[in-house]
């Protein structure tokens, strides 16, 4: 009879392991989906103010592109940070993720807060720009919200890794 | 010889015609994903509301409650109508979604326009009550919100249709 108690208790305990890990891995792979979720809203809204202000392929709506403008400062300013959670990078996530390990090497803080501060400027300008309605500032400083994207892209993303 | 040519040319068109419809598919399997990646990253900012305003569950700070609020303003406000292609219903869509057909009936348009009206009108007004900092006036507001989306899930969204 004992092994029959015993059995059950050993499965339990592997059982509630598991049931503890899945629920932590619910969290870390939440976290990597919405961030990404916010990188996908942010280029949408990139993509309409591209099409308007840089390359032309539609009409210029001043409404519009700042309303584009806003969503990205909005986002841009949420805090995406705490999305960063430690077992989310490319080599240890449950979920597929771009985000390379070296982006949460605590010798990389000081060029990883550069990089995201800037990004958060030159968003916050781009929503001031298109306040003004003037569509070739705008399209100079999409180029620098661009610019700011590839900074952490180019360093800390796979793929666009050189 | 003749037959050589004629079976690549109908290969080619075959090819040519799925290659099409491939890329329709994309386009609208885009479309559902940006405008899920929308409602995901607001509903982490309303997550974020809540348990600072109306949960107490994390310790209440007011920047940190604007800035979730202006995330949702920016996003709510950013014209995801757009997105929602003919095509991109349960019935139709190439990926999961859970936006039901009578959502893209056109006899339900005026109450679509009014269901989202008003969610915008909510989240800009939670935006302008996050300003004032005032918890109390926080946590009434974001239930108004949370009626509004729970307005549009209750009628044109699977599962929470009764």
């Amino acid at each position: 009879m004992k092994q029959t108690f015993v059995m059950p208790a050993i499965l339990l305990a592997v059982l509630g392991a598991s049931s503890n890990a899945m629920a932590a891995d619910d969290k870390l792979a939440d976290a990597i989906q919405t961030r990404q979720a916010g990188y996908k809203f942010m280029a949408w809204n990139m993509g309409k103010i591209k099409a308007q202000a840089v390359d032309g392929s539609v009409a210029f709506n001043k409404d519009q592109v700042l309303s584009a403008a806003l969503a990205i400062k909005g986002i841009a300013n949420s805090g995406m940070g705490a999305l960063y959670l430690p077992g989310t990078d490319t080599r240890s996530a449950p979920v597929k993720t771009r985000a390379l390990p070296d982006l949460f090497d605590p010798k990389n803080t000081p060029e990883r807060n550069k990089i995201g501060q800037n990004f958060v400027q030159q968003a916050n300008k781009l929503a001031d720009v298109a306040a003004g309605g003037d569509q070739a500032a705008i399209k100079a400083q999409f180029g620098e919200v661009g610019k700011a994207c590839k900074a952490c892209h180019d360093k800390f993303r796979e793929e666009d890794k050189k």
